[in-house]
């Protein structure tokens, strides 16, 4: 199922070699003029096309079919495609019955009882991250004329690190620094380092994994719910609806359970008459409600599971194990187009609670 | 908001000095005897007493109300209570204006308008996760009738690691090693040392943090759904939702971030005509989806917030900074307790997925 | 399943002859003083022990054991019980394998496979309404603090027709004129004759039903959503959970299926300055979204499927057909208290789009 | 917003006069091969064309995007569209200031602050019931295949009735007369009356509402759920969706409240050794759950409200009181062409419990 949030409900829909991709976004409020130039940016930051990432390019202009007219949110369901231009089926042929190892391919095999288009990995293809940038890029220009700014950057590749966000990070310019890049670290040394990794795992037919550093600055205090319902679980179900995140981290998240409580715990003080926190461990969230301190969580990304290497697998037909080298075009680092991605589910997350 | 699932509802309620905590659990199969001795061992595991936990004490012995008849499920609705007999609510009284430095008081106390209960930490107080044990162990039960397993131990407190599950666990004493000793761990010298920590911790008016591990067996292959109904998804909202969790990973997880693809990836081979991965980098799942191997999860538990030491915080009423030292019962290590938590919830998390 | 809405949910759980019934309320807004008085008097509209109602009697007072503190909301989950104290379970007896004509007996047994509680209907049991009505009961204090009142009465018991709010009803004091009285209705000559048709079926160990009618005053202009989530849909889902519900109209509602479109649409006219409809056929709904005017509906009631005379049914364990005649205590007309539970459950149905 | 269902959800989308129309519907079973002739052939129920409906003519042939491959289900979100091509918008031009009586552009004016498409009503066009019909259709076909079928029938139009199914309907062929014929009724004399009454209305530009009766066989007892989520409840979410939607009732609805208890209610007996009632007045469904005795049930449409005749409206831009007298191509009685709606929405609200 690709639905999310109470208010604000995304369905996204569509196979990688399919006729297209898309979008229903529900619950958008009405008269909110999209920003195309803006959102055309956005997308970018997420398409593929640059040295780093797969040779597939594809122009993914979005085009939208309802809930929008002359530019402007009707109030409607709004709906957005993507056509497939550039597709290539014929790379795929053969893993209908070999299932590449770390890809969905054998679980939905077995859940879709082989029915499901395994063309491109069909609706596990990293490709429909792109109609969730289409919802998530409207979104943020909605939250953004709500006083809420969400940014990311590359936080490491490979092991190499970029330098962290401020946890208590306050500058627009700062938060938004990395994403106007074209490869969004902080530090662009460790980006030159980390493009080295990438080359060099792509050379050798394989591939590297990253982490990205999310920041939400702007949310006002007292927003979430607890429980279930707590802010923490809402962007964890929007952040691990990303193919290939395999973990998820709010402030100083796994650190903090090697902290003493007095290292960790965030005092509270008055400055400027406005009730603020001396350091920020709690990543802005605390019994599943916002702080009023920024937002600032890590996502986990695998390394792509594509590789040229040469690979285990089985034949599900001859059920024989045979051996497999995936040929065709692959991010060797997922990582590297996926800041603009979780920037998307984070608007995606926290919408219904502001708009 | 404390609702989860689609199939199976459970709703928790309660504060922790109120008249009583509950839960309801909607979706039930009827039909089913649940067993009474086992569910009160599951919740002695959660419940304080121990020498490194709160000296608060409670029966906490679940009282039912509906939806049981002999100790048969009925499959309406079932209620169970625990009243709350040992409260000291004096010694919460002045937290009402100094929100406690890493509690949820302060974004309550916003969201709430100031007219929450903040006695004990009110509906926030991990008290509240002893309904979520009651409900979390009688899906253990109907989900071991189905041949599902869950386990977990104590898999770090302070820095200081247990051994960690194998990933290709498929020894059910393994998996529930942990859970019938008084301190969850697998290696007892381990163990050891983290009573040290803690102990000294404690002594020193300060607290410390854990990670927990836990592992489910014999979920079959082709459960999950994709994008927002992932599996890793669903786990992470129920898991997010007991108290103190800041971080969450998955098989390799953050480490995978660190691998290379050909190091990460699970090669596929026929074993005894069944179709296995090699290693379990993914966790169990794929796309979403159970590959049929064990899920592994992490979750880290910051120190608990309540310290004897001296701290920083605020007058919520007089405005002015001011210095806090807390009093009263408090857990020097919550991790210590959370493991049957954590089964718990990944009970509900799946629960609607089988039963 | 017991839930409803979306941010408002409502979780009713209990059996008829178990421990105690009960409601779960989550989204309830904080600080708000709940006037236990008028919600007493609210209950009492529902509750058995007039003449025309079922003999037995309880008190059905409602314990609060979270989410209130010194009688104002905590916001957190709210939960009320009503213990069972007046419990004839032998009367029952035989009806485990005799399933009463027109009850959900057979049905739930099918469902639950013979594991559900049958006592008293069970959770089946209108008694499962006075929970509902606690709900309803404080929702409906909300919404008068909003400006937002709902009255009822009864239409037509056995064929005998009260006279019919006006559609363009605004006079509060006509509102709740029937709601006042022990006999709910705003003709008391209707009143008497319906009186006269319960006691003669009564007499004959039959039963009648009945038509209640309910409006909403003070629902501004513009509230509700499209197609599946339209007012008139949430407002059914509500009224069709009240057991013995078989139909529903707005407005004009059947009637409007036999007039022209000339007499059943409602011209608009600015009437000082505010934009009224001069007729309301349409009960104050377009396409699923609020008009400003009122909101009316009716909802007809089957008679009473507990009779004394003698009838044909089926012995699920001999699979024989046998003759059944129910003895015990029932109302002759569930109409007659219905009124309440029909305000309580459109208080459920709105709250989320006003509180 | 426009989601139904747990299992399988349907999102609908587009306006009226936009570029296109359509639906995704998640939670489809994968490998079902759907019929595109008998598809095509339910869809020209509701198509419009005919001699009593309305000029505007559209192939709405349905175009599939996703979640098909080779006629086959994926498993994936199915997206099917319709693109508007026959589209004449200069008709409603002033309508965006002068609300049409008993249309949704006035409160959907005030929800929306007049950004809603106000061309041929925009998302709340009769139009959207095309989308709805493809899944429906699709729907309808897998539940052919599980032994489900629905089937209905004009009941009245303009007060003249058709004679009603049968409630112990147990014929599939009487259960699918009526939509095999152009105009939807078993007994084509009523047919002929009904075609009078509604030239009559069209020529004196005024329109008629009815009535339709659908029915469902085949679902086997104890399907459904209690209270909030009962089968009367799931289906009211359902048919209410369908713009013109007034009333709604089930087995002997209105008529039971008028009928004594003996009457009404619905003996057992055992008729080749199964359970059956000797009458139908449940309707089928007992408690919120299925009997396995055929649903039945009747929803009431009002007459157009699009009509010729001069009407009373407002101005919203000038603030004035004006005539109106709407021109364009509508319908005279929306019922003629709702038989197949009422099919379709009722696949949607039962396939969650059955596929």
């Amino acid at each position: 199922m690709s639905f999310y949030g109470d208010k604000i409900r995304i369905s996204v829909f569509g196979e990688s070699h399919g006729e297209a991709i898309g979008t229903v976004i529900e619950g958008l409020p009405a008269g909110f003029r999209i920003d195309m130039e803006k959102l055309g940016d956005f997308l970018k930051r997420r398409a593929p096309g640059g040295k780093y990432t797969t040779k597939r390019k594809e122009a993914d202009e979005p085009k939208f079919i309802s809930g929008l007219m002359d530019g402007v949110t009707t109030g409607a369901p709004l709906t957005a495609l993507i056509y497939n231009t550039n597709t290539r089926s014929g790379d795929y042929a053969k893993l209908k019955e070999i299932p590449r190892p770390s890809h969905a391919d054998y679980p939905a095999y077995v859940k879709f009882g082989g029915f499901n288009d395994i063309r491109g990995g069909g609706h596990f293809s990293a490709r429909i991250t792109a109609p969730l940038c289409i919802a998530g890029g409207i979104l943020l220009q909605m939250l953004e004329e709500k006083g809420i700014h969400i940014g990311s950057h590359i936080y490491e590749i490979a092991g190499v690190p970029d330098e962290a966000f401020d946890p208590m990070l306050c500058d627009l310019e700062k938060l938004h620094a990395a994403g106007k890049k074209d490869f969004a670290v902080l530090d662009d040394d460790a980006g030159e380092k980390m493009k080295e990794k990438i080359a060099s795992a792509a050379l050798a037919g394989d591939s590297v994994g990253g982490i990205i550093e999310c920041a939400i600055l702007g949310l006002p205090a007292g927003l979430g719910d607890t429980l279930f319902s707590g802010l923490e679980g809402m962007i964890a179900q929007a952040v691990f609806a990303i193919p290939a995140v395999k973990g998820l981290e709010f402030g100083a998240g796994f650190a903090a359970a090697r902290k003493m409580g007095s290292e960790n715990n965030d005092p509270y003080a008055y400055i400027d008459g406005e009730v603020k926190t001396l350091s920020n461990n709690a990543g802005g969230i605390l019994g599943g409600i916002s702080t009023g301190m920024p937002i600032i969580f890590r996502a986990a990304f695998k390394p792509t599971p594509s590789i040229a290497k040469e690979q285990n697998s089985i034949n599900l037909a001859s059920k024989e194990n045979v051996k497999l080298a995936i040929t065709g075009r692959h991010d060797p680092c997922v990582a590297v187009r996926a800041a603009a991605i979780v920037e998307a589910v984070a608007a995606a997350a926290i919408a219904g609670l502001v708009l």
